[in-house]
């Protein structure tokens, strides 16, 4: 039986999830996780018809216990297959507000997925990625990934909230970067600063041209390039923007 | 009745927060909050019998509901005074930990009190940092300062607990900086840079000249120098190492 | 007469500058500048009997003059062909020494190639770039990078000299990114923070694996990468360092 | 003969400069360096005049040789006197203007002050204050100040020639900060974040209240509080912005 390298991405919804399982199901076969199936199932359906394979398993990313049942499906799914990615991708809510408008449970509930999320799934991800290390079939190093956002190196006035777990998630991408590099996985965080064009934010910017929001195909393609590095050059961060971005 | 600005420390242990409480006694009324009685009660008999006058209590920073009794006892004893500074000085507990070695809670405890307890204690202080702007005996802008740490600006390997807390720590910082410093309130945070003297660390760089060491007295200096800024000279974060610290 | 677009590197030797070239050639006609022709002969004669087309161009980035001269021989060479990649690799040189111990000269000389040079080759070259943005065959957005090094971010002890030039030239990169992003190219800067495998490392770090250090023909695929970016996609700033770094 | 500690501040003009030399003078001898006699003659003559005691020196801190004359104008009126601190406030010439809109000669004509300057002056200071780490008399230990500015942590479109500088000359000021600590000296840098309150920026701003400028007084003060800081509570970078700046 042969236990061929799989991608898992965890936050799969319309946008950026969706277009980095597309784009990593071209050459591994993905595990989809969210929250809820309707998040995954169309997007499983069509990669699964278009010649890849996609499984996807609901999972809170903020639960160890639903994390951890996540793994053992994909076990059960894949056996001992290695991981040659893992994407975090998950965000909790965040509200936008002051600080004296805001409850403590808006202000904290985010953090746990986007920092206690992403450390459980981290945990989890990590020693299917150090199995990839070894194998003789791995074309490039395991990569683990961590989406940021523009609130990831700067904290607004009325954005605490999403900040505070953003520059978290950073600190968290950087400390198990140096973990395991030196083990063989690369780990990156990529800074997303700027509207990504998806149906959510259609309306947004809308009378300008479509350069001013940021493709979500093309984060995904900077996502596989960052896999793609070699162990003797690893990008730990970069920042995305869109053309037109005020920055 | 006089409502005599008071100062209020989170986080009052042998350490920073007693020097902070002592220099800021003698010029305010100062509260001591802390989870246990044997961290404040000798230094609020200390500043009482030195003709300041200190209140200690218990509270747990990490619940909102003990912050808001600290905050009802603080007005039992102090009627309407305004905040003249509010100081954040409370630390949750971290492990030195590999992200497979350390439990979920581990990783995450100390967020509890870094980040959701700063959240709170500002939440409750504001007001009262809001009040002082108003009133005409206030010598200086109100002022609310964190204590970070080398790990609130740098991530390292094992660190990932603490340093995504005191990353989130910073952002939360900086947002009500951004957020308050229109409205009046002077906002700072610490980058502690090294080992502060205190009875814990005395067995370390013991070898070393005390210059290998950050004074407490000299941190409270230069939290006190913050409080004395004026409107037109607002400094939202510093850096403080010893002489000998290599960075 | 076709006016195919061409790339133009700046500082070609024998590690970065000399991969860059190899690996933009294999889909333009190239441009090496160096200040010596020792530095290119070899390298454009490998090109152009491997199918690629490469001139070199003795050229001293640090003078207006040698730089507008070595820009007038593109156009002699290639006609109006515009620009569609542009790499400043160029590096004055510097010394590691204490304040008392440099003199003026040691200091402020490697800043007349690293950040004046740097400018007079983007002065020159961004009207090439420009033209590129115009062009109906142009695949991607034309792209200016520019090499920096740890000493990018970070100003370490006997390193004032190296560290003030290699932060001033992050500066000009953000800045030129910012201007020029609305008008469609894309600016990069490469933190490279390790040593590069070249002939003048070999010695260094020879008791450890090969991911030691840094293979400059990985940093040629990442500055690939980066020149394929969409318009929706524009990475401004990328760290690079081999597995076994310490950071 | 006592040889009592002085003050060097180098670029005083009608504004931050004359406000530290006031400052520093309540405590010190100073020594004011100016390119022209009338920026500090009036200065120098208020200061005498109210008790304290002032010198000037026409300096061109671009030019090695004239800061050596001025350290050799300084010996011969103060002798062997250490310096209890020395600040670098002076500032090149700089354009606001696009990439292909500025000469060479603009871009990097400030670059001769602001950076290879501060390097001047630094090598000539240094001396002084290392002289004051022996001193007996010292009070505090001695401190070397650079002046900074927003562009000196974000480089913005339109001013590559003034961030490239300004990013340089705080990488110089950690760079020596780093190298000196151990020798007992303290080197801070000041990001100086919105418009200073000076005669020339009379108009701007007029609109809004003071809070919306920075007092040249409160930075002095500031800087003083940074050079009383103790050997064990280094402050090596603040930030500095009136209450209503937007950041």
């Amino acid at each position: 039986m042969t236990t061929k390298a799989i991608a898992i991405i965890a936050g799969v919804g319309p946008g950026t999830g969706a277009a980095v399982a597309r784009r990593f199901s071209k050459s591994y076969p993905v595990v989809l996780l969210a929250r809820s199936p309707e998040n995954y199932e169309s997007l499983a359906q069509e990669i699964n018809s278009s010649g890849g394979k996609a499984i996807g398993i609901s999972t809170d990313v903020s639960s160890e216990e639903s994390v951890k049942n996540a793994f053992a499906a994909i076990k059960k799914e894949y056996g001992d297959a290695p991981a040659a990615a893992a994407i975090f991708n998950a965000s909790g809510k965040f509200v936008r507000k002051g600080i004296l408008e805001q409850t403590v449970e808006e202000f904290h509930v985010g953090h746990e997925v986007s920092v206690k999320g992403a450390f459980i799934f981290s945990q989890n991800a990590l020693p299917l990625l150090l199995k990839h290390v070894e194998s003789k079939d791995a074309q490039y190093p395991p990569t683990l990934i961590f989406t940021g956002a523009t609130a990831s190196v700067k904290a607004n006035a009325l954005m605490s909230s999403f900040a505070s777990a953003k520059f978290a998630l950073r600190a968290l991408s950087t400390s198990i970067a140096k973990e395991f590099a030196p083990k063989g996985v690369h780990v990156a965080h990529a800074v997303i600063d700027g509207v990504i064009d998806i149906p959510r934010t259609q309306e947004w910017l809308k009378d300008m041209p479509p350069e001013a929001k940021i493709g979500a195909e093309d984060i995904a393609e900077a996502y596989w390039n960052l896999h793609t590095q070699s162990k003797r050059c690893f990008t730990n961060e970069i920042d995305i923007r869109p053309m037109l971005e005020k920055w």
